[in-house]
């Protein structure tokens, strides 16, 4: 980054609920961010208006559909890009200083290796890169000294709390919502339906997502996030449910000192610092109304009730190629789930099964965690089957 | 400080709440902190027994009476001093590194000037200091690049949030218990004995800041002590009611973020963290269980039940020789309060006509401040009499 110079960004997946947030983080501040290229998976109508508005260089999409129907609509000079290599060529622009990968799903790893080769600066707001392949990520990083910030409140959180502080680290405490069934008995959480489960007391967010913060899974892929992040042990990461999403995230200290990031749960602000650090700015979120809070509350998780946590913490402990099975199960039952297959506790009991299932590779290859990732999907899909019928 | 070396201390007000905390951590970490230098007030026998213990090279006391004791007493070898210019010597010695400022009082003033004037690290636990001095204090500290490191709980958790963040900084939030008198009407207020403003809900503390805490002058001296120690503005110190005293304080920033610090409510991790930093090392305060916490409350202060807060930030905000008649009108009807001679409404009361006889200096020196508050705790004295009568 050129310092007090525009930013030439890149965003992977400009039309996702992140990259229409970072595109109003780039309108706020129009001098100092430039979309050079833009990435997305089929939204076409979404993608054309932000072609116009944004006027970038080159785009990618998905696939060839979408691919053709760019073609025709982008005026020359706008480079028109698919699949995943296009995506990959995007993030290793010679000009580029910045590269956002909000893309959702395991397509986001080639580019986030891509962009690292090429030394780029990283905002990283895509799960599955670092659960599916944090050490191969992690490891390219270092060698490149390449700087990954993280975009997830979380991790963002935590990456703020411990700037200047890495060698005194005790414990990450990540706070979790507990999501929308906290208070549900099994029994009642047997009874969830997808339209109960898609209503997130907290922050706006994609329907996998939001269905992963139902089951606590998505609390357990930010444990494996946060191992490979911040170089933690997963003993040293505690999940601490916090209905209020007000405290962001903690990291205690080992002389007692716990530091919280906190503020209203607006993705703006993470998204924003990512791409400001080591700088801020002032963010579009509204300010946070402390005389207005009363009462923050925190309680433990409820590992029985929500048994996707343990299964993240058990699939990051055994490592290798066990966490891209737990994610990739995981995808498959939670769609099933959103198109009305199967039930909310059949997720993390296929998931269950399909890592009882697998061998892990000690030190998988990204093509073996790609091929394990395609296994484990096919594996879901027959048990999404079996319990369908 | 000499890197991993050991550090020579001096400790002045070394028996009292924050002086024998410190000798916790110093007895935590003997091989880390060598004592050089200790100062007390009048408490001859325990300070006799640190004479035994630590085996300082110089020590200091307050008057003449305790002064010929300790002589007596001590070995050759132990040098004794009296009077605040005995603390100036100990607090200058050349073979010192760091001064613990930890009496209470105005007697703290020059101790600190002379350690700043030698170039020492100083760790602030002294309200008067800057209270009274601040202007004086921060001026000598910023000439001679002497770095103050607050210990009080909540400077020291601004000190902390604030690194590295000094220019995002928007507003300093700190956070205050409320006192045992949170919930009491004003008909309640008048009817408070000693014995009920003694009970201090989260800290243990000496007498005179624990009748602080319950009216709040507390508070307000913090706001004062914050304005120096951090150069901000009165309009951007806020005074937010936590009665769990778990947050120690907060720093907001320009994007929205908030960085707060947590513990338990333990001195010894503010006393050792001033003498340690930039390092941290194991305290010996027990860590703090979020599992049970349960709940964090937060309040608006009211400003009318206890109105030595607005008379803080009135004092402040008019500068120059206000704070000193503030704090000196205060330290008598507290004195005057705990010796059931007036009531506990007349403290501020007292505070609030001593200061609207007062016609403020701009840029008073020291002289005129140590004179200023002299004749603030005439005025006081006269008026406690009046009300005792």
């Amino acid at each position: 980054m050129r310092d007090n110079d525009t930013i030439n960004l890149v965003l992977l997946g400009s039309t996702g609920s992140i990259g229409r947030q970072t595109l109003e983080v780039v309108d706020k501040y129009p001098e100092r961010f430039k979309i050079v290229a833009l990435a997305a998976k089929d939204e076409v109508d979404e993608l054309k208006r932000q072609i116009i508005r944004y006027k970038p260089k080159i785009v990618a999409v998905d696939d060839d559909y979408t691919y053709r129907q760019l073609k025709d609509f982008c005026p020359a000079g706008v480079e028109v890009k698919a699949g995943i290599e296009g995506m990959c060529e995007l993030a290793s622009l010679e000009e580029v200083d910045f590269v956002l990968i909000a893309v959702s799903g395991a397509v986001g790893i080639k580019p986030t290796l891509a962009a690292i080769r090429a030394g780029k600066r990283i905002g990283l707001a895509n799960k599955e890169t670092l659960v599916v392949a944090g050490d191969i990520v992690m490891q390219e990083a270092r060698a490149r000294s390449v700087q990954i910030i993280p975009v997830d409140s979380e991790h963002s959180a935590i990456f703020q709390c411990l700037k200047g502080e890495e060698k005194n680290l005790k414990k990450i405490w990540l706070t979790a919502s507990g999501g929308p069934f906290r208070e549900f008995s099994l029994q009642d959480l047997a009874r969830v339906t997808v339209d109960m489960a898609l209503k997130h007391p907290n922050w706006k967010m994609g329907p996998k997502i939001t269905v992963d913060s139902a089951t606590l899974m998505n609390k357990g892929l930010e444990v494996i996030e946060a191992h490979h992040l911040f170089g933690v042990d997963y003993d040293r990461i505690e999940v601490l449910v916090h209905p209020e999403s007000i405290i962001h995230s903690l990291v205690e200290l080992v002389d007692g000192s716990f530091i919280a990031h906190l503020g209203v749960p607006d993705m703006r602000i993470p998204i924003q610092y990512a791409l400001t650090y080591p700088e801020r700015l002032v963010s579009l979120a509204s300010p946070l109304d402390f005389f207005a809070l009363k009462a923050l509350h925190f309680a433990k998780p409820d590992r029985v009730k929500f048994p996707a946590l343990d299964l993240a913490y058990q699939a990051g402990k055994t490592g290798g190629s066990m966490p891209a099975v737990l994610n990739g199960a995981n995808e498959v039952a939670v769609g099933a789930f959103i198109r009305r297959q199967i039930s909310f506790l059949a997720i993390p009991a296929i998931v269950e099964k399909v890592m009882q299932k697998h061998t892990p590779l000690v030190k998988p290859t990204l093509d073996d965690i790609l091929a394990i990732d395609a296994w484990a999907r096919k594996e879901a899909e027959y048990l999404v089957l079996k319990e369908a019928n």
